[in-house]
């Protein structure tokens, strides 16, 4: 068990290698070399055009009073006041960054309240001191003595323990009933103020039923015409380019490869680059390079152009959905919140997701498989939540030093080194963790996919969602109960209702440690190397240097990607819900979380403002998923405190803990009805004075001019636009032209997180092959 | 333990109990006198006015050629075509029907299916007869030896019980897709072909904001105008009549009195009837009735007229709600399913029920109000199933024999009897917990009301659930597992997930006995005495000799009430669950059962035709409900065989049934997607193609005074039609002006069983003194 020196030395590591992080990245953030790294997101906006600012024109800056100023950043990151960071950033980043602010909202004055209650009426019993001296070998740190397994059997001090426990349940709900409030109020200030946009016209209709006589795009015509005669304006039928995306992905790969052979030849005159032609280019007859790719790519070109003719002229290739468009927001909003015909499962609307958000792929996928992939979905991820334990059980038996020192009595010289003592029980169980942790987004994503889900937005909620499940039941229940994940869930099985809760509760103050540990290996030294950015460091500078030949070139090497909800919001929930459940339990681990979330706050806000760059604005539709699950994390650390304090004989205070779990059910029952609509519905209301507002200030716009275009598949896209638009006002025609220049170029045809294979760009291919 | 010979005495009791009625029934159906208690709908349709029919002209049927055709009710009964049985009594009870219907469609083929296959497998196995012969003094029935309890542990003819639960689940979610099917397309095709209706137009809207400059008309008409304008078209306020109501009640009951002691002195003139003032008239000075009630009656008119002009003429009696009407079905269809203003907490808009269906004291409740409302009948309902349960197990304990004859020791010879001894063995269970359900549903109903729910049907549905979860909890396993209700609930919070299933599983076989006399008792005679309608029949047979004066009176005393789906449906899923967990078990239960609903069936729809008189109609908006109640009993079957083959040594089996409720509640999923919404949703387009086809029927239609008067409080009704309207072409009338004389009437303001209190005629007043 760790003593508090152990966690001290953890402690100190972590603090030390974070104090490096932050140093570094002070000093490398200054250096004009670095700067496409640090600001892309100023590069991409067109503010910032060469990294040489006034003054300092060198690769490296030798000023040495900008040293000075090494923490400025952290001002500069919460100075840019709200209004202005959603201008910038838009809602979904200002609103991602509040989550960071609940977590200090709820958890600063808990933690005062805590210590100021909580750890007195602990500290001052002696039951752990008492059993040891009885001699029940109880081994104990500091830790525990300032947690609830201090107070002895039966104590009327758990009465303090249970008022807090309700004291931190209203004070959560009144944080999380406010931060609801002005999150739903923001988003409508948002839709409101925000200007013409493609998807306030338009619905997305699915599920078109196919007729001998029509083709799709008559038949969707005809029926909006009859049942929305006053509103309907134009509408895009949807093409299956999904095989000429393909092409053009794969003509793209050669093109880079192409350019990197040339590259290569002209760096080295003397030798012509060649390559075999068999399976990854391991086997098969040589051939010189840069003859193959050309040809390659006159090939490719030829059947694209084809492919690209046939798509468009074949009636097949059309798929059975439609993006329509009304005269009005009005029509708009009456349309996609309504049903259409008698039959629910054909022509389904939807508002359409905004153009660089939609997941084309999936747009037409027919109901019934609908209904049965998703099934096939739930089987599999049951599976992966509760199969994909073993492994880390074993890689954390391992990090049992008992267990390493039985299994090689070699290393034991070694491992009794109390400074490596330490550092191993700090830190070896969190890493563990981590690398499984790192392999699964990609998998939940795919499985999102599987289920059918039309919007990028859509599926990074459905894939936070289950990577959230995931984590509770892996990390934190797997890291409280021993054993695999299976064998816990057989446990569980066998055990009943009430035996479940005291089985863990039972458990949570042991762990206190380790979950310490874990906050600062995964929270603290995780958001240090999130400011760094060594990954995207290394990768831009080796792309930089070897393979940018043009502007276009930097600009997509450049690209900082999106802040990735699926995975971090799952992963700050995990915070949310430790904080949460040790709260009553060990006081001692709130702070740590309190910096976690002060640290985070900072230096997303940094990243948000000079790194990220938003792939789709979902204004802020993720909240009532945040909301849910505090929610959630709230009802399981109040069954646990009812298990933990019921093997305490504190049973007496079931009947007053029960209330809690019911009235916080309750409470979300009403938030749930109170705001959730702002979310997933548009009032008839707010789209009427939107109309009313636009025809008094452009009375002649030409609408069906501006939404003509709008839904095209990028691949289409790409053929008219490739070099027509000008950078300069780019900023200024994205509000007009949604999917303008950069996006469309970025979502060939969609960012490469969401193709499987990632489309490569000539830098990728170039360091697969160096790498 | 029941011997097969018990259920025999049982079942003959029960079949000679039945048949007696039966032939009772269809004697007293003959009689003339007995008409109006017989063939009420038809006298409320108008089809008959006297019940002299042609020949017949006495009180007596003399005529000996009608006693042959005894049964030729039962033909009649099941003559009349479906469309014809929707145009005569409503598409509510033409599918509340199709419920038996169901379960003879379900559970025929189980039976022969399990007759052919499980019963021979059963019953050649000698598992109880060895056990016996080992000296275990196992008692068993010959029943037992059909059902599962007779195959030894382990045996691999486990195997048939396995497949047979995958064929029985497979085929009654084959029935109930086929039914849901049939049941939405009859939905639609009667919207389709209904005529017009006021609710067709109307829209009612909750919570609109209290505005300091505006009335709540002024408000409500300018809401609309502005974001419905081209389709808004009237409004109708809602006041707050409670008070009114209650006094208008109030005076009814005075006229009452005064009316039955005019009678009273009309027949001995010698005597002017008196009365005492004070309480309940046992104490306090003694009046003249007559001048008594004439001043009292007096007293309220002054009063009523006074209070009707406060109500009329000041706004605070003016509620936060109205009815508004559109032009077209197309515009109610939108607003109603939208939302209509960025706050989701007012001005909150859904389909208005049609006006006799209108709960009209609940129009009121504020939002926050009715989250609070709710939560608190959730608890209430969740007390009062589980302490509910504490005297039906008393009661049980008392039915057991042994307990008797100890706790009475004189009856020993009385009990001995090997007749009485069946007899109470048979019986008294089962009627101790009818005696306990009777109680119920007004309970349950007054519950549904307190949440706030604003439509009359959408309260019975309401009620039906709580009531389904109580029969669940209470008598399937309160029936099933001895003790208390609360120690059961204490013991499976005690116990593991998977011993749940297995501690009802193991008692089920051995429950079967009982069930079957349940069945008889609850089902089978429960239904022969529906068809007698002996209540009815004596209060209206008093009633009528006593007290009836006009027609009018003769009318209201005829009035048949409707089925009561709160009460009636519930009742019926219970025999939906037992036929599902035991068709597998003990399939000798399921003749049983399909007795009980082919007899049902028969009756109801008898009853349907010439008896009940519908209140309301939600077009079968309840059939949701059915389908996912059956699916319930489908799960808990799936589980409890689990369960039970777990603990006969066939644990292997496990894997394969867990499949069976995963795909179960998947088909639900689909159901509830695929044809939910078909009972919950208006589609655009059937809504403009009515509009259409109105349009060209009617070019000249006069909308808004048809809608003018339609959503007035019935109260308010009463001034105006008083006896206005003649009775001949009511029929016609009613299609036309919704709220007709008659059920205005009738609705002053709502049935009884909706006011707490029963607004008490003429005859039930006298009845009141005289019983």
């Amino acid at each position: 068990m760790a003593t508090l020196g152990d966690i001290g030395v953890a402690a100190a590591f972590n603090i030390i290698s974070v104090v490096v992080f932050l140093v570094a990245f002070a000093f490398l953030r200054l250096q004009p070399m670095f700067d496409m790294v640090y600001f892309p997101k100023w590069y991409l906006k067109g503010v910032r055009i060469s990294p040489n600012r006034s003054g300092v024109k060198k690769f490296v800056n030798l000023e040495w009073r900008s040293y000075l100023r090494i923490l400025e950043w952290v001002p500069a990151a919460l100075k840019m006041p709200e209004p202005e960071l959603i201008e910038h950033a838009g809602l979904d980043s200002a609103v991602y960054l509040r989550i960071y602010l609940i977590g200090l909202k709820i958890f600063i004055p808990i933690t005062f309240l805590a210590f100021a209650v909580l750890v007195p009426v602990n500290w001052t019993n002696k039951t752990l001191e008492l059993s040891r001296d009885n001699g029940t070998k109880l081994v104990y740190s500091d830790i525990d003595k300032l947690s609830i397994s201090n107070i002895p059997e039966g104590s009327q001090r758990f009465f303090a323990h249970l008022v807090m426990a309700y004291v931190f349940t209203f004070w959560t709900c009144y944080v999380l009933l406010k931060e609801y409030e002005i999150v739903a109020s923001m988003r409508l200030q948002f839709l409101e103020t925000e200007q013409r946009r493609a998807d306030q016209f338009t619905v997305l209709v699915r599920n078109v039923p196919p007729d001998p006589d029509e083709s799709v795009s008559e038949l969707v015509e005809h029926f909006f015409l009859v049942n929305h005669s006053d509103h309907y304006l134009t509408h895009q039928v949807v093409y299956n380019a999904n095989e000429l995306q393909k092409l053009v992905k794969k003509k793209k790969s050669k093109q880079n490869w192409l350019a990197y052979n040339e590259l290569r030849y002209e760096k080295n005159p003397s030798k012509r680059p060649t390559k075999k032609t068999g399976f990854l280019g391991l086997c098969g007859e040589k051939v010189d390079s840069i003859d193959f790719y050309r040809e390659e790519i006159e090939r490719l070109s030829k059947e694209e152009t084809i492919l690209r003719e046939k798509t468009k002229g074949n009636p097949k290739s059309i798929m059975p959905a439609a993006f329509v468009s009304f005269r009005t927001r009005w029509g708009a909003a009456v349309c996609a919140q309504t049903q259409q015909c008698r039959n629910p499962t054909i022509w389904l609307t939807e508002w359409a997701p905004e153009p660089r958000d939609v997941y084309w792929e999936n747009l037409a996928v027919p109901f019934v498989l609908l209904t049965l992939k998703r099934l096939i979905a739930a089987v599999a991820f049951f599976f992966l939540t509760f199969f994909f334990m073993i492994p880390i059980a074993f890689v954390q038996s391992l990090a049992n030093l008992e267990g390493i020192e039985k299994a090689a009595p070699f290393l034991r010289p070694l491992i009794e080194v109390k400074f490596i003592k330490s550092f191993i029980q700090g830190l070896l169980p969190g890493i563990a963790l981590k690398i499984f942790l790192i392999l699964l987004p990609t998998i939940l994503m795919m499985l999102s996919k599987f289920e059918g889900l039309v919007s990028i937005s859509a599926l990074e909620r459905r894939s936070a969602s289950k990577y959230y499940i995931f984590l509770l039941v892996n990390v934190f229940l797997g890291s409280i109960i021993a054993g695999t994940a299976f064998q816990q869930l057989d446990s569980f099985i066998h055990q009943s209702a009430n035996e479940i809760p005291k089985t863990i509760g039972v458990s949570i103050p042991m762990k206190a440690t380790f979950f310490i540990t874990y906050i600062m290996v995964d929270g603290w030294s995780g958001i240090a190397g999130e400011i760094m950015r060594l990954k995207p460091l290394i990768i831009f500078k080796l792309k930089d240097m070897f393979l940018v030949k043009t502007e276009k070139d930097r600009e997509e090497a450049m690209d900082p990607g999106s802040i990735g909800f699926d995975t971090s919001e799952p992963q700050i929930q995990l915070y949310f819900l430790l904080g949460l459940v040790y709260a009553v339990v060990t006081p001692f681990l709130l702070p740590f979380i309190i910096i976690f979330f002060a640290m985070a706050y900072i230096v997303y806000r940094h990243q948000i403002i000079n790194v990220y760059n938003q792939e789709y604005e979902s204004r802020g539709a993720f909240w009532p998923d945040v909301h849910g699950r505090i929610i959630t994390a709230l009802v399981i650390s109040q069954l646990l405190l009812m298990g933990l304090l019921s093997t305490k004989g504190a049973a007496q205070s079931t009947p007053f803990l029960v209330v809690l779990p019911v009235l916080t059910i309750w409470f979300h029952w009403f938030c749930k009805n109170r705001y959730e609509p702002a979310f997933k519905r548009y009032p008839l209301q707010e789209a009427l004075r939107q109309d009313t507002r636009e025809r008094t200030k452009e009375p002649n716009l030409d609408l069906k001019g501006y939404l003509l275009n709008a839904y095209i598949h990028p691949v289409f896209k790409d053929e008219d636009d490739d070099d027509s638009l000008s950078g300069q006002n780019e900023k200024e025609l994205e509000t007009i032209l949604v999917p303008t220049k950069r996006q469309s170029r970025r979502n060939t045809p969609v960012p490469s997180k969401y193709n499987g294979s990632s489309s490569p760009s000539l830098a990728d291919a170039a360091l697969d092959q160096q790498l």
